[in-house]
């Protein structure tokens, strides 16, 4: 089984650490291959960052699908181009937020959310509607060091402070960390917070592994069929898609 | 005051059409600018299409920012791109479903939507629930005429029968029409179903001429404020935002 | 264009203060006229009150129908009367709490809404359920100054602390104001608290305003058609609607 | 205990029709005082009848303080006035709307409203909203009689059909009565429909009963304090309530 | 008419306060039986407590039946087993959260819960939302008194706290108690808190008397319908039911 | 990695149908035990088995624990007892509607369940809501086959035209199979029905498996902490806790 877990952002080391995270959970037969788009934002802290992540993104669901990859990963907590991407793929597509709050909400009651930039937490609740999963979360909070910062060795503490205040003002019984660049410091902070804390690439690999070993995969047919053959312009020319591979 | 309205496909018959409509209504000394961008595809029927239409729609916003425009309206009913947009604007920023299911929840107990392809129903109910407008609409329903194709002269009657069945089947009080490039029918649909049809690019023009009028614009902090500066790569490089224009 | 704008309590300088704010937006060629009913309560604090503005609302709503008024609005934040206003009037009414809170709707994540007395906040909660933007109200704030004695100039303090108040607590991205007798402080406001300050009578205005411009008006059947013929007995006799009338 | 039963529209054989019901389940030391109010409307059927129907319901409430009165149904499927009748009274105002969905809620999953005119159906939506009873409410069904001729021998089948069309469509264990006019066919449909049918009127009276049982009284403090004292003048002068009174 | 009160736990002191509670309220002619189960845990503190509690109950019911008992109460905050035992019961079952909660909803806005140990309120929250109540239930605060030590002279005094600082948190209208065992404490409560203080006991109790005096009881079919003719073995080979049980 | 898969009931048949489909999922090294308990009802389809199936699962579980099991799937549509088996496990506790809805969350915008009798629909909509899956659930489906005559060579085609039907009036892109005992029919529903069919004993052991793999585990402390200490007496005596055992 290939799975391949795509981080939107282009920002190599990031796609290196996510791709160590989704390996340490997969199954011994299980390909991860950690990619990142060849376009787009070097990190996504706004809804712009976001909306331009897509393209290079979709461009990477594209060429997976010609190589015969199985499910996919989305590696950044905004989920972004979740529709489209399940359009394109013939197997499952998973978002880091879908399935890191999914996890969660099978270890209590309501779990907090701690995220980098407050700015993006709007987003987080956005899809925690989404996925069913807002009355499991308690509260939405940030830790306010950007994302390509997460790396710095002082960022550590001041994340496992942001989770420890998190539980006692939510009283919340897990915490689902908000940025997938955070992905690493999911044991050591479940040890220093006292309750167990979701990395989302992991969730979501296994959720991929899971619908995938069950041969699970959209209908064809409805809202996610295949995008209909469209003429594209401009710059994004190439993602246009001709009659015949719509046929295909 | 100036008000560009963007389609965000790349047809530039139906931006014509949009402008239109945006002028029917617009006061006298509101001058109505429609555009499209200058990538992506020619309709949007799918998510896919949407999350592509996003980079020329925003580099439209760009480009009326440099200009000094005073708001915008994205003129397709999947209001895509509709939060970077708004980081982007300094003025106000609305989507066609957005003023077009609110003006129509001013006209009674619930409404209709009639839209293009059932595919798209998805994402009107998704925007429906965000802008508070689920208790208002009692159902979205196709016409199964593809964006495209609604210049035909025979898509007219298709459509008043759909709008017909619409308001039988839900009781409803007024339609909202689910494309902008069904912009011109509102006349001839209100007369043939008997009850108002809304239009979502004439509402939102208003909609946004109102805020300026009123002198209401977004706080500059929080969520919607300007894109962080940051790096783009790749085809999207000219999106990234350079230090000194985030200070600007 | 013919708006009347009805202060449903019976003191009159609220009527002018509300007037002035309407004309202060309102296209040139749009007639604004502030009126206030002949009969009720110079204030409205409580439900009892707003109970008893109603039949004299619809006294100036069956006024303006026979006068050939083109929309209303109702100036009161708690939006008395809206229901039965819709029935009796042809064109378009609508409520400030109503407008005010989707036009802030359009700014940001969540707004608070700032009021006089506590006692009137259950009020604005069950408004906000109404109409869709529950999910847009972080709260709804007290400053405890009565209706009657906002024009008091030490009131603007007390209002501009609550509003600062209101927008740190809630972490929102504006302000609804929450009664029509503080229309006047809109601008006073921004300026001092930093995010954009809503007043509704002004976006109720622009409201009616657009709705009449686009031509949008009640279907004429099902709950919003005109009240049936009846018979009506006491001191409200003259509020019976005659078999002819209803006819009409 | 003295409960009075208040129809607030003006039809005296209705009153008498309600006090009926009232005191086929009352303790026989509770006493049923079935009255109603000396202006208004003959029978409500509107937003319009329901809002105009309030100040005549409210001076019965006041004479009911004045002569010690220990509680209120308001016998209108509307419950008109609710709020505004539980800041005059001391003692619980209960609505048959409130009464009878909270009843059926206690006898399966979910109930069928059955009312008379099917404009009347937003309101009782509106209204199980309010009370949380909207996830046990299937559906509302009119059955098209005018209030004042459900009397007619010819309105029970009519209405029993309702009742049997609505369960099978519904699904649904109970029915709830939509009109206060119906209370005295409740037995008769009972058996006609085989779900328990419920009238309001009867369970209002049953929760003012336990209520008054059980010495529960609103605070004094907050939302429903008695209404501030005011100055009110026209057609509704008396209703203003003076300083000392309200210090009493 | 006969109400069965169970107290789902097997202490008897705790039997003889609840039934006493009932007794204060119902009519004359009510005759109260307050009984416990013959097995289950002492007190009722966690699922697995409640869990457990239900045999012994659902035993409790059946005795009932068979003795010609009319309608009954749970007496225990998490209404163990209230949906079995509406299917064994032909008369009504009301729990003592359900009644307690929609009594309150008649006494202002909003209520607060005070219960006995924290970990109880995640189910106090999920009967709120079941019941509809959710809307009124400001909050669910804990005084951390286990509930066999609620006889202790010194809970009072803490339990009075408890809602005092719960109704000032929530500025709610009144106070429902978390707990049967508190229910002797309620007149004492309404004193010190200021606030109407409602028993969920005496509730219930009133709530089936009222479901009895209007012959309201489930339909016989559908979801709440007898259990199906079931073989049941080891420990619980009792309670299954016979074939010709069923059709008794 | 040891995973006991629980029948709820005591059908040793089902027992073994429902182990095969947890092994044909589960990975090599994860070790399936498919248990049921000693006592309790020969199938679950009321709400009276299902209480009465919870304490011979919780023993299940309790013996579970002294042997070291990793984790549970509780394998009964219903979910019963599972917030008990929450707190008195160490490991992951997850039931099939739980997972098999989640899975099907992956799958497109909205499910059809499919269930046995339709007494059972009420429960599946209740627990939709608890897991946030009432947004993806479309409807709930009956095909009226009790739970012990699945295995009968045909059900499969009743089975598969209720799947068949549930898709075209739900218009649904997926269907989870509503009683573990279909856990078998799930490839054979697949291809007759033209849209993925779930099953959610194969979804809840992944969930496991997935779980114990990145070592999510409650946290010990709050709602779901182990139940405490408690004296039980009758029949069911040997589940009380001891003193000395909570501690350990």
């Amino acid at each position: 089984m290939r799975i391949r877990v795509i981080n939107p952002n282009t920002t190599a080391a990031m796609t290196a650490l996510i791709g160590e995270s989704a390996r340490s959970v997969a199954a011994p037969d299980t390909v991860i291959e950690a990619v990142n788009p060849q376009m787009g934002p070097a990190s996504i802290e706004s809804h712009y960052d976001e909306a331009l992540s897509v393209p290079g993104l979709l461009a990477e669901i594209a060429r997976g699908e010609a190589e015969g990859v199985d499910g996919y990963v989305i590696a950044c907590f905004g989920d972004p181009g979740l529709d489209a991407a399940r359009e394109l793929a013939r197997g499952p597509v998973i978002g880091i937020a879908e399935a890191g709050m999914q996890y969660a909400s099978h270890l209590g009651r309501r779990f907090s959310v701690v995220t980098t930039l407050a700015r993006t937490a709007g987003r987080a609740w956005e899809l925690a509607e989404r996925y069913g999963m807002e009355r499991f979360c308690a509260n939405v909070h940030a830790c306010e060091i950007p994302v390509l910062e997460l790396e710095d060795p002082k960022a550590r503490k001041v994340i496992a402070d942001a989770c420890r205040e998190a539980v006692a003002a939510d009283d919340s019984d897990a915490v689902v960390l908000g940025c997938a660049g955070m992905a690493d410091l999911c044991e050591f902070l479940t040890a220093e917070v006292g309750v167990p804390v979701v990395d989302g690439v992991a969730a979501a690999t296994l959720t991929v592994q899971s619908l995938v070993t069950m041969k699970l995969r959209k209908s064809g047919r409805g809202e996610f069929a295949a995008p209909l053959p469209k003429k594209y312009v401009g710059l994004l020319a190439d993602f246009g898609i001709e009659e015949k591979e719509a046929q295909a």
